[in-house]
């Protein structure tokens, strides 16, 4: 069933796609088989990262990039990536419905994630959708994050190029940029353009890059051949979306002639390395050791052990067959 | 020279403090022998997690905290989580420099840290730091996270109490309420109250909790006896500072007489394992087969193989001995 669910998936076949997504969900040993199908045909899809603080109006933007770039005919998929509580593992839409508008049409697939509760802003699910929705011919990859934190660091490590959304009028948006969040940006859009303050935002900004590509910390390789552009959009008027997505161009070709796509895309495979033997351990101790974690806590509770002892017991007795 | 150092952490040597930090930061084995000496003393701390969306004014509030936990007779230890760089490896302190006037002060010990650069946004060390603060007697821990997003999601797991600071004015104060972070804060503190807009933030967030505390997914068990508190406070002036503390202390007794911390510090401690064990399994991989995840993210790169291939390869080399 497996091989047949691959072929319909790099088909791009809709209920082929949303059953992978599932399978993975379920953590479903068939999943696992199916990714090592389509993984290959996966790589190369482009990842673009829309991240910003709440409010900023990233969900808007991204249904105008969607607009955008299925006007030229690509297929677009999204990943909303939700913080979700860990008490009710719900996930809370907003404004997201609003993308809903794209849900008749064949070239576009959205998905909303809800992070996992365990360690690790992004999911590891993250990453098996962008798999999916890659191998599904899906070749421009619009990964939505929300909030400003680690959640940034790490769309960094996930997306090729990434848009950082700043709304004019978030009396922090600055001091936002400076918390280190500027750093991972490829591409900067003042969103909500039309309204006060748009343009003294885009200046600041324009001033940290400037200092930024000059200051002690800057890689001078990389730095020296992309400077951050800053693009004004006014999206729920879908104004100047065409200069972002020119911007968003640009960047993706200078990936290419940099080489740096190449580089990006193996450190992706090898934080994916990383999440898959993580989640192989978790699994492993959860079949073979079940209660073993909640009895290691009690110990340490009460303060007759310690974390380290008590992970390398678990360890000891997992590499026992 | 470990035994000696236990001892002098546990008498609250502050030379000691900041070697034994000094030694988990290094990973020196020395250091690993030292925590689980240390642990049990550890657990007696109470963690207090203050977060917020940057400008929001944390960093001035735990100034003002320290203040009047240090009034009547406290040692506090402060572990401030900065966003750092991928690129740079930099934290940026910001104000919270601020706080210095505390470092004459030997019942006060700050720390700032950067998030690492590996997946999860409470870096491991930020559990050690706490468990070295505990050890050495600062009963009262208050954790500072900068950033909306996942690490709020972590702090909840890590901190006893955890409290969200709001400043009016930031145009999407309720917005970010209400993406998730809403449910992880046992205490509102509605910062900058003297401007305008305060008492309409304090409002709105007392119908999301009203809401919440009915909504379908609440824990009745929980949300029956626990309703976060809303407080109005202007700390730049240390206005208002002494309801946040009995506020805070209201729920180091709830949780007591609910029998919650009992629950909060397993829930600790099974988290410090599984970070624990990730440690273990990265540093092994990284000694016994140094180039094995570049190689295997390599072959990923070219479409020869899948992450779940090789973190299974992987892990197979590492459980021969």
């Amino acid at each position: 069933v497996t091989a047949s669910l691959a072929q319909r998936l790099l088909a791009g076949e809709r209920a082929a796609i949303a059953r992978a997504i599932r399978l993975l969900d379920d953590a479903d040993p068939a999943g696992i088989d199916l990714l090592r199908d389509i993984y290959p045909a996966a790589t190369q899809a482009r990842v673009v990262g829309i991240t910003g603080a709440p409010g900023s109006g990233k969900s808007t933007l991204v249904d105008r990039l969607i607009e955008a770039f299925r006007a030229r005919g690509e297929r677009v998929g999204v990943a909303a990536v939700d913080p979700s509580s860990p008490f009710t593992g719900g996930a809370i839409l907003g404004d997201r419905i609003r993308m809903q508008r794209h849900a008749e049409d064949d070239g576009v697939f959205i998905r909303s994630l809800a992070t996992r509760g365990h360690l690790g802003g992004l999911s590891a699910s993250t990453l098996d959708v962008l798999t999916v929705l890659g191998a599904a011919g899906f070749r421009t990859l619009l990964l939505e994050t929300v909030g400003v934190g680690q959640d940034e660091v790490e769309v960094n490590r996930v997306a090729d190029t990434v848009a950082l959304v700043v709304a004019p009028g978030a009396g922090d948006a600055v001091q936002t940029l400076k918390a280190g969040v500027m750093e991972i940006a490829h591409l900067f859009v003042v969103n909500k353009a039309d309204r006060p303050g748009a343009d003294e935002v885009a200046r600041e900004i324009e001033q940290l890059v400037a200092f930024q590509s000059h200051g002690p910390g800057s890689d001078a390789g990389d730095a020296g051949t992309w400077t951050p552009p800053v693009v004004m959009a006014v999206a729920v008027e879908g104004r100047n979306i065409d200069a972002v997505v020119v911007a968003l161009d640009a960047h993706a070709d200078y990936l290419q002639r940099s080489g740096e796509d190449v580089r990006r895309r193996r450190d992706r495979a090898r934080l994916a390395v990383l999440e898959a033997m993580r989640a192989k351990m978790d699994a492993e101790v959860a079949a073979r050791f079940p209660g073993a974690l909640d009895q290691a806590a009690e110990r340490i509770a009460t303060g007759a052990s310690d974390p380290r002892a008590e992970a390398e017991a678990i360890l000891r007795s997992l590499n026992k067959p």
